[in-house]
């Protein structure tokens, strides 16, 4: 358990079992519950001594030098989103289409000069979405088009494998093989590159999450599944409402300049959720939420931390027994 | 294993292992995948002979006789919707808002005198969103209007009470009792009746998913606890996109006197998906999906099935080891 956290500090908050209650839905397992603490509306939290995973969730609304932005990828899908893009888009190195995502990018613009001001880098996928005249535009730009017909994989995971040789190709100082059109991207990864990369890479993908609720969870489940396949990446999820993003299994340090930079409303602290969505039941210790908790396990049918406050002014630290994916909320 | 599961019919489809690659994302793990049947676009499906639920999800489309309306409340949360309300609102013999859900139904129509055709039964919850001008409205209208101040349950869980009560105290030709403010609601229901009822009653819940996705977890865990704790009560999320719902552990039969009654735009068949969000793997048996499965063993961070197809004519079945969540497109 982490030494770090303190039980109790001081503060004025209504009484414990009342929000909690509220806040933490349980079966009624009462020995399921470990310890809740609440905290005011801001915190201290240091960074752990212990090791740890830092994640920076929010580096795509902060990164400003280049060796930042670099790889912070944005990635567009095909459904409606209502996120300011020229925000996002200053603060990643680069940027991908995935099919009818790109039609998305280019409605989003009211003319042809705005369009060449905001080009994606790569479009990619099976193009069974993908209009004629937006694929005409950005190719005549010299955006990369790339065809993928092969239905072995979606066009996520298409995409992808774009990023993963992007990145592994620049760091070696190659250009780009010819790619087949059926399944050459998935060949050139594995042949070329043994399917594998160090490159910590934060991938932020629009769109994904909020439409048919089958999608949503299997985008979920790819998030999880992502990181033990493919552990250089990680995977941000920008809906209209918040950002969804994995824990992993040990002490993570979760860290930002500021929390108006994610919730301009700081009205109350910003919203968020721990949410068991792997295989297995998750303990958790937590220090910077408005319900900290301490051996507290979390599993779906049991209870579950929804409705939860970020306090922690510059980072929160959650210690979990297993990846957990969790949700911010977002008012840009 | 059900017997009635044909393991090949005839059919005019791709193949197979393309599209269901395309469905079902595995972990890699290929001795979970049991076996799958890509089936045509239409398929008879017969009520199971065995013993089995059976599921009349869209009765919120199709109720008509005043015996089968009854059972079927429409609760009406405090997020936006885009559902055509009136088009369900005939077919549901009650109406419950959820604390602001009520501003959402006062705010849906243009003016008093058509409010005034579209009266809830009851507006129920602690009333921190509840604007004072439609609490004044419906009050001169005479809906019951229920405050529940105390916080060791959310709005809805106490409007679940509320619709429980209403049935229990109808079917003994009760009069309503006087309800204590804090938490009276709870207190009638397990003293007056136990804190249980077999009245078997269907609960339409708009506008609770889609939003903060803590929010949407939170509503899915309450979906499988809440059959757990009170089944006799069987609960639909309504979303901008699709209908969630259980079934339930064993053979479920999910009936509807066709598929456009759901689902308008039937150039292909509804979209659909089996999505384990419970504690346990799930092994499926199904009749009557595109991509049907037999010992198909599903878990979150390895096979779900998504993007996949209701082609069960009027019914189809699924039998499953667990209770599962599924989700089926609606268009309406």
């Amino acid at each position: 358990m982490l030494s770090v956290i303190p039980k109790s500090i001081s503060f004025n908050g209504r009484a414990l079992s009342q929000n909690f209650r509220h806040s933490c839905h349980s079966n009624g397992n009462m020995s399921e519950q470990g310890e809740v603490f609440e905290r005011p509306d801001t915190v201290v939290v240091d960074p752990p001594l212990e090791k740890h995973h830092t994640i920076e969730p929010f580096a795509f609304l902060t990164s400003v030098k280049e060796s930042e932005r670099k790889y912070n990828v944005l990635l567009i899908s095909n459904q409606a989103f209502k996120t300011d893009l020229k925000t996002i888009w200053v603060h990643c190195g680069l940027v991908v289409c995935s099919d009818g995502g790109a039609n998305r990018l280019h409605d989003y613009f009211a003319n042809d000069q705005e369009r060449g001001d905001y080009l994606p880098n790569y479009i990619v996928g099976d193009f069974d979405s993908l209009r004629d005249d937006v694929r005409g535009f950005y190719k005549s730009k010299g955006v990369k088009i790339i065809p993928q017909y092969g239905q072995y994989s979606n066009d996520f995971q298409k995409s992808v494998r774009c990023i993963q040789l992007h990145y592994s190709f620049l760091e070696q100082g190659r250009q780009w093989l010819e790619v087949d059109e059926d399944d050459g991207l998935k060949e050139i990864w594995e042949n070329e590159f043994g399917g594998a990369s160090d490159i910590q890479i934060r991938i932020y993908a629009l769109s994904v999450i909020g439409g048919r609720f089958d999608q949503t969870i299997q985008s979920i489940n790819q998030l999880y599944i992502l990181h033990q396949k493919e552990p250089n990446l990680h995977l941000f999820f920008i809906t209209n409402d918040d950002l969804i993003f994995l824990l992993y299994k040990g002490v993570n340090y979760v860290m930002y300049p500021n929390r108006a930079i994610f919730c301009k409303n700081m009205s109350s602290p910003p919203l968020c959720g721990l949410l068991p969505l792997g295989d297995k039941p998750v303990t958790l210790n937590s220090f910077g939420f408005r319900y900290d908790v301490q051996n507290w396990l979390t599993k779906m049918m049991g209870q579950v931390s929804s409705s939860n406050r970020v306090v922690g002014k510059k980072g929160f630290i959650v210690e979990c027994s297993e990846d957990i994916s969790m949700n911010v909320e977002l008012s840009l």
